[in-house]
Formats: structure tokens, C-alpha cells, sequence
């Protein structure tokens, strides 16, 4: 069992970084598709797969974060900025990658939302403040990231549910935990709420109403 | 006495959710502006109503975050949105709403910048960094919110004096201090002095001469 | 030696200021271009000065910030935004102003990013975070500008190497400390590294090559 949960932990770390990875590729696509140089796509890289997490941090008083402890993420993403200027547009302008991207946004943002309310709540946030916190460590990094490219934020005017999938994830996350669940099966189920919605979402077109 | 400076906190307690409440209103109409969905339009409010009291409470050090242990606060912008959402245009376009908004927002700017220097000082900031601090956590919210609309921030080019109002009631509100009143006095003073000069800057068209 | 370092150390400062008011006069000229009145010069003028220490600082949690326990500097700037305002274009659009600038700008930039990667290091960051935290120092005061002033920030698309010599003068700071040199020599090298990176790339018009 103890294995077991193990494994399981150490599959969440992997697909993290894919997540990590998959939000600080819409920042390389974004900066490209602003001229921006290598500084720049770096810069817009970091900020989307960072800027939610650290958004969160700062406002609850979480020291140190985590970005700036474990420097491996960082120079993982210099690696990676550094490819997609080599490559150049075939780094990007790519089926297989581009399908792979949703599939990785997708699962970045139920881990995220989920990781985010977690947090929250061991912070001592109540149950809505933990709800937002979990949507905000999602997609706010893409909040930043549009700014930075002087763009209004895409996640405000969505044509498919995004953040209101983050949001459900975090609320089936929290309620799981009200519920006794143990963290990692909550997490899941959050990731699976978030999934689920966002493929629904984007095959029937599903939008907010208003 | 006691009964009297309890009923008059009270009342600034009203006053101040008042404020808020104005405003989350600029954000919502900001954001409706830009045809964000509910998404968009809860989050500009967000930023607009707490975002000048988390960046001064950020450059401080002030945690925790007022708005993050009472999420009242939050709850209540929702359902505000909410509200601004299944009304639509008839929530802002309209006379008795739009008079209302000038009140408040006027109100909420004085309180807002006397709270803000209060805290400020309470925390060791001198008189002109207290002054600084009590006129961001008056404007700023406003900044971030025309920031994420990807506007320049109105309060930067104003045609009547805004953020100049602020100052003047963070002044006051430090002045009475520093010649002894006690807190709550001082408060008042600062905020009759936010609206007397927004008043008369609105009536006669005042503005800065450079 | 003691007085010999001592007069470093007043050097430094001497310098650092100068690079302040470098940073907020590139603030002052940008918010000019936009109409902003006093409020909004002064503020964007804050940003360009304060912002990347202050942005390094929110990250590691390195309170009290140095400009709130300071307020001689902010007051400096006010003076500063006030002349500018009195003097109008003859203050910015003046040959000796614009040479002066370039010199000190450049010299702010080197300054900037080795204190930064100086206070990073101290508070516990590895090499390369400490480099990264070095160069937000010297840039992110630029950036914070920009967006104010809604556009994309310039450090991300230069003519010529920028961000790049900032992050010479930590990279150069960081490897001098390693080899167990005195702080003020280490931070001496890297100044001067950013110096001539920057000399030699606006002479040859040096850019990254993507």
C-alpha cells in the first residue's frame, strides 16, 4: 500500500512537470508570436508555468516558494526555451506536439487547481478562500503571461469552460477532503473533475452563459 | 462614549463594504466593457475592490490578508457579479445606480486611503511612505483592474483629481494624528477631506496643472 | 584599507543612486509620452526604480523593502518628477541629459543586477536562482513600467543586448564570489562586465541571434 501510494505520488510528480512544461509552452508560443527574443520567451515561459503558484504564495505568505528552492525547474525550462529557439516554428507548429500540448494543459490545470487548494487549506484558508486560491494557482500564470504579451487575459473571455474547470476541480477536491478521503485519492478525483469537464467542454463547446 | 466611537466603527464598517462594493462596480462595468464572461467579470471586481489593500499589505508584510481570513467579503462580490450578470445592462445603465456609484466610490476612496495610511503607519512606515502607502491602497485596485482591461490606468491621466484626493485625506488623516486625535476623529477628517475636494474638483473641473 | 573599502562602499552608493534616478527618469519619459499628469509620472517613475528590487524582494521574502524603511529615496523621486514636470521636454529632450543617461542607466543596470544577485544569495538562493533574481533586479523595474504604460516590455525584443549584460554582471559577481573574492571586488567585476557587454553591443549593434 505504502508502495503503492508511493508510485502514485511519484506518477503526480511526472505528470506536475508535464503540466509545468505544458504551461510554459502556451508562454513560449505566446512570446514568439511577439518577436519577443530569447529573454523574452524565457521570461513569458517562466511566467506561465510559475505565476499561478507564486500569485498563490504571495498572498497567503507561503515562504519560500517552491520555483526558487528547486532551481532544477527553472534551468529545465531554459533548456526548453532554448530548444523552441533552435527549432524554431517546427517546435510548435507540430501536430503530434500540438496534440500532446492539450492533453498536458488539460492535466496541468486539474493539478494545479487541486495542488493550489491544498495548500490554501493547509495554510488555514477557509473553504471558498481555498476554492479561489486552487483556481487562481491554475490559471493565472496564463493571466501574467497575457499580460506581459499585452493581451487581455484569454482565460476572462474563453470560448470553451477553462477556468471553470480548474474551479471544479478544486471543488472536488475540497469536498473529498470534507468527505475524509485521503489526499491523493481527493487529488484524483479534482484532476479527473477538471478533465472530465474540460473534454466535454471542448467537444460540445460548452461556455459560461453569460 | 464607548456606545458612541462602537456605533461610529459600525458605521464605518457599513461605509466601507459600501466602498468596496463601488468599487467591485467599476470592475464590472470595466469588464463588461471588454465582454468578459462571469469569469472575467468576478475576477476585474476582485482586483478592483482588494487589489490596492493586497499591494500594500504585500510591500509590508501584513499577512494575513484581510479579504483572505474573511471570506465574506469574497462571497459577497460573487453573488454582486452574479447579480450584474442575470441583470445585464440594467444593473449599471441606470440613474439611481450611477448616482449611488459616485457617492460611494468617493466614500470608499477616503476610507480606503485613511485605513491604508493607518495600517501603514501602524506597521513602522514614516509619515510620507505611510502617505504613499495610504493613497496606493486607495488607487491601485483601480490600476490593476485597467491593467488586466489592457488600458492605460485612468488614474494616470485623470480630468478631475482622483488619486490627488486620496492624498489629501491620507495627509489629513496623519496630520490629526501626529497633533493627537484619536483614531477614529482622525479618520473622519481624512475622509471629509477626500470628499470635500473630490466634490469641488468634480464641480469645478479641477485638475492637476501638469 | 578599511577607509580605502569604506570610500568603495560611499562610491557605491553615490553610483546606485545615480542609478536610481536613471531608472526613474526612463519612468518619467515614457509616462510623458503617454500625457500622464504629475501622479501618474511619479508612479511609473516608482516602478522603474523600485520595481525589480522590490519584485526580487516579494519573492524571497526580504522584508522590510528598502525604499518603505528609506523614504529619502522616494522623496528624491518625488523632487525629481516634480522638475521634470516644471522643466518640461527641456528636461528630457537635452543632449548632455540623454548622454548622462545612457552612462548611468548602463551603470544602474550593473549595480542593480549584482546587488540583486548579492541579497539572493545571502537569503539562501543557489547559483543560477540567484543569477536569475540578479537580473529581475536590474530588468523587472523596466518591465513594471511597460505594462503600466501598456506596452509589451522592451528588455523582451532589444536592438541590442540588454537584459544580457545584466545577467553578464551577476553571472561574473556570482563566479567571482565563488573563487572566494571580497564582495566589493566581486561586485566591482561585474559591474564592469555589464559595462563593456553593454559598451560593445550598443558600438556593434550585438543582438541575441534569436
Amino acid at each position: 500500500m505504502l508502495s503503492f501510494s508511493h508510485s502514485i505520488a511519484q506518477s503526480i510528480e511526472v505528470v506536475e512537470l508535464l503540466g509545468v512544461l505544458a504551461f510554459a509552452f502556451t508562454g513560449i508560443i505566446e512570446a514568439r508570436k511577439k518577436a519577443m527574443d530569447l529573454i523574452g520567451v524565457y521570461t513569458v515561459s517562466m511566467m506561465a508555468a510559475f505565476g499561478g503558484g507564486t500569485i498563490r504564495d504571495l498572498l497567503i505568505g507561503n515562504y519560500p516558494l517552491y520555483w526558487i528552492t528547486h532551481s532544477g525547474y527553472a534551468l529545465t525550462l531554459l533548456g526548453f526555451a532554448l530548444a523552441s529557439s533552435l527549432l524554431g516554428a517546427a517546435f510548435y507548429d507540430n501536430k503530434l506536439v500540438n496534440n500532446a500540448f492539450e492533453v498536458f494543459d488539460t492535466l496541468g490545470l486539474g493539478l494545479f487547481a487541486t495542488v493550489g487548494a491544498n495548500i490554501a487549506q493547509q495554510s488555514g484558508c477557509d473553504f471558498y478562500i481555498s476554492l479561489l486560491l486552487g483556481t487562481v494557482t491554475a490559471v493565472f500564470g496564463g493571466v501574467l503571461r497575457d499580460i506581459v504579451c499585452n493581451e487581455i487575459p484569454k482565460v476572462f473571455h474563453r470560448n470553451e469552460l477553462y477556468a471553470t474547470c480548474a474551479l471544479a476541480g478544486s471543488f472536488v477536491f475540497l469536498v473529498s477532503i470534507q468527505f475524509g478521503l485521503a489526499n491523493l485519492a481527493a487529488m484524483l478525483f479534482g484532476v479527473l473533475a477538471t478533465v472530465l469537464l474540460r473534454y466535454f467542454a471542448m467537444k460540445y463547446r460548452i461556455r459560461l452563459p453569460f
